[in-house]
């Protein structure tokens, strides 16, 4: 299913080189006005950068979006929030060479393993373009957030994106299975070439030793200065604690190379193909608003939105 | 919801020191011979841990399954697997000064925000304890998967537990957020006291340059020799790629400290209390189990069982 | 699956002539005082029938209830709710003759066609004995409820049991999908020999012909004093409109005949045998707190519990 | 959530006169042809009804049907099938009398209750064009089906439709909860204007006193040729027995009177209203492909598709 949430849910559509990518966003709440023009900052961010540089993609993204339903006078109207961005610039020429083979790092031999056919031009289904309607979604999200004081910021370190949610409130997440660590978690690991994830601050804080693990208490601490040091990065059994949130997402490195790469056949011969496309050099500085837009969006899905 | 999967689905229930812990496993095929003398042996793997160690828990855990529903004459009935274990060798007075204070580095404090009140007896719901009814629903899945060929093992390594499932067919999990993965991620941060989640092989393979990372593909290389090396720990784009899945979870130290710990009480003054329950020194040894069910779950929930 | 509901769910679980039929009760709020006796109350009405009668069936159930969690202190936890009820009175031998033959009217040849095997005993899982979980779970739900002001009765009428929603406000229901007679409709007829649903005031108001059929609006009305009529059953568009919830659920006759009956073989010849097992002469009577309790475990799976 | 199946999943949105309505159909197989032709043919059936009159309305929509995602080279990816139809000939300015005022039998208040606001145009997210979407996926659900031998069929009767489903294998449907009745009931009661289901052949079969009820096996029957009447319409313990599925849904009649209506205003007051939008004389024409669509989206939910 392509959908994430429970009474906050995505749903996306769209592949890389097709017609449209898009979502459907369930259970906004109604009479909110929404600020599209964040919501296309936010995709310029996805677009360019948080620092932009000559290493992000060449491909030019318009990325206007169309508003297809779930708004009525600027409000919304408790309805499904539907939109989509047209895809531009399409060449799928350029991918001709890719039809038969099967490159390293990417998931082309994975979805001929479980589809039978896929869509080679640029990833179909598994590009980072499908990312557009998670920032879109997560806007709306950020937006419905800020109303009741909570917000989110990102940092890269290395190949790291560091996120800190601010203000929310103590009692967010189940202490089973749906605990806060294990849904950032899953949202997370579900954004292209994620890897790893810790929460703790810092990342590494699951490997002190017991003597030094367990945040004391601040005397007299209030509810969102609680305990001296956050090793346990604002969740105890699952659930926020008050005191900010503080995970860490891993991403590997780009994985298709403007050298070429070696292909593998479906008959397992291997074939050297330089691609055409055009494509990141390195995505990381555009990763941290996805970062931010997911975990919007899983909060969003735990609180009671007001 | 304290629920966990789609197709093959546990729910959970229990307080550590409330009459009994259990579970009801539903999704499970018909006609499926289960050995029960291999669930109660995981148990034992849970109680005393895979190198036992004076250092484990001293209190005593019989842990005798009451099977409830689901079976007729040894055979699974394709109707819910419900079964439970009596708590024992509870003796809440040990827990009385914990009433009205919230120990360092556990959920008391976010149980009573969240819930207003709380099982101060060992952590009830929070508890470790509940991870019993994972062991007894993980086993079932690995008999389940076991004649499906996939098989599970984990090893140790600092803070650290890395499992290798074996023989899993490609094209298991999903493109867009119910990824391999993240699904796998989210399942082993749920397990009390997990705090990283890595894929791939090493851990930290997610580091390496643009031209170390993407693994090359083997010359002819068959459906479980793939590529040269396992970088990305056999997922390609949120999916099986066949090769051995590889990935590593984190957990903290233990908490609960035998020379006492600098409680808060509610109105956020702190308090020394010497606790008299009996607990983990270090939980680490009693983990693989538990790591090795939560993976077992997730691929039973995400590939068809015949 | 065997669970209903999303934010307040019951998975139930036990075959007839098992060990034990129950429940588990996920979501419902933490700190009530839940009134245990008259939970007993319910099962009783249930055993019993709500007009006593020597129809009901001869078969004893004590019905005990074996709480296993989610209670403390006599207090909701917040965490699941567990029950159990031991089945009693099992003879076994009984249900020899059903072994390898499959009755009119019954769930054998269908459990056989999709399982495989079934246990033969009294029906096993398909065995009105399964509602015990949902009488118990519904008491619950009913508690809960009636707090907030919203109660249910229901008449006997033939073969239709007809039930009224009292106290419900405008605007609980989906519009679309999970529309609220759509989820009274689908709990309805989730009950064992259901087979018929209509909302409505009265049970045909559907045949009304367009002059008759909407409800005049009341002048000056009130809340719950909307229209003159309430032909729609308080339901507009799939959402209360704070008048009356009116629904009708028809109930097929028994289909255990005390004088024996033909059944099939597995190699399609048929076969006369007379039943020694003890069953309803007419369930009829004991409908009622079905009835209600589901329509209780709907509503509070759709409005917000406080 | 506006959203229905679980592993084969329909999502729709858009406002009767909003940009357009659509959906996304997720859960559908890769790698099979769609006849879009028939798909057309589908919504204009819905259009124009089974029996054209000049009763029905006489507002033009072309509902041309935009594909974006989901196909590649005519082929199904295993991808989100999205897809959307613009709402054309909108005017508005029709519905302006109705901005502050309540229909009777209509969802304006319910609405208004739940959202606090709504979209007066022509009902909004409530008008029968949401089943834009809900036709075109039950089209494609159609024709999966029909490959594995499975038919939908339909017969307008009185204010009834009774649907037929040929070829449906013994075994489809949960015994609990998720009966086969149940989720028909469900699907069908999602229907605007739907009030009342009953599954039997005939429709009040469940009337039949306790000597006529419980369908006589056939000597020597074979699969679908398994009793000799078909009281229970196909539907055994709630699953499948292999005999036709006939089941029947009653709608009420129109609630829109060209020769106006009393509203109610936001105080209490009555207030009389022409209406200029063009409207349904009667629907009941329109609605068997409606029918057979949900039908055919519960089926392909239940099934393994292949």
């Amino acid at each position: 299913m392509n959908s994430i949430g429970n009474t906050f849910r995505l749903t996306t559509f769209g592949e890389s080189h097709g017609p449209a990518v898009g979502g459907v966003l369930d259970g906004c709440p109604a009479g909110k006005v929404l600020d599209l023009a964040f919501i296309q900052q936010e995709l310029l961010r996805r677009r360019d950068g948080d620092v932009p540089s000559p290493l992000t993609t060449a491909r030019h993204e318009a990325d206007r979006i169309e508003w297809l339903s779930g708004l009525y006078q600027g409000r919304t109207l408790g309805t499904p929030i539907a939109f989509l961005v047209r895809n531009q610039d399409c060449r799928p020429a350029d991918y001709g060479q890719l039809q038969d083979c099967f490159r390293p790092g990417h998931a082309d031999y994975t979805y001929q393993q479980k589809y039978g056919h896929r869509d080679p031009r640029g990833g179909g289904r598994a590009s980072g373009r499908e990312t557009v309607a998670r920032v879109i979604a997560g806007a709306i999200a950020k937006q419905l957030l800020l109303t009741q004081g909570i917000s989110f910021s990102t940092t890269i370190r290395g190949r790291q994106i560091a996120c800190t949610i601010l203000g929310l409130p103590a009692g967010v997440g189940d202490p089973v299975f749906d605990r806060l660590n294990a849904r950032l978690g899953f949202a997370m690991l579900s954004i292209p070439s994620a890897m790893a994830f810790a929460v703790g601050d810092p990342a590494d804080s699951y490997q002190l030793p017991p003597d030094q693990f367990p945040d004391a208490w601040q005397p007299q601490g209030t509810a969102d200065r609680l305990t001296l040091t956050n090793h346990c990065g604002g969740i105890q059994g699952g659930i926020s604690n008050g005191m900010p949130v503080v995970f860490h997402v891993g991403f590997h490195a780009p994985v298709t190379h403007p050298e070429g790469m070696t292909c593998r056949r479906a008959d397992g011969s291997l074939v050297s193909v330089a691609p055409h496309g055009r494509h990141d050099r390195d995505h990381i500085t555009r990763l941290p608003v996805i970062v931010e837009a997911m975990a919007a969006l899983t909060v969003a899905d735990l609180i009671a939105l007001t």
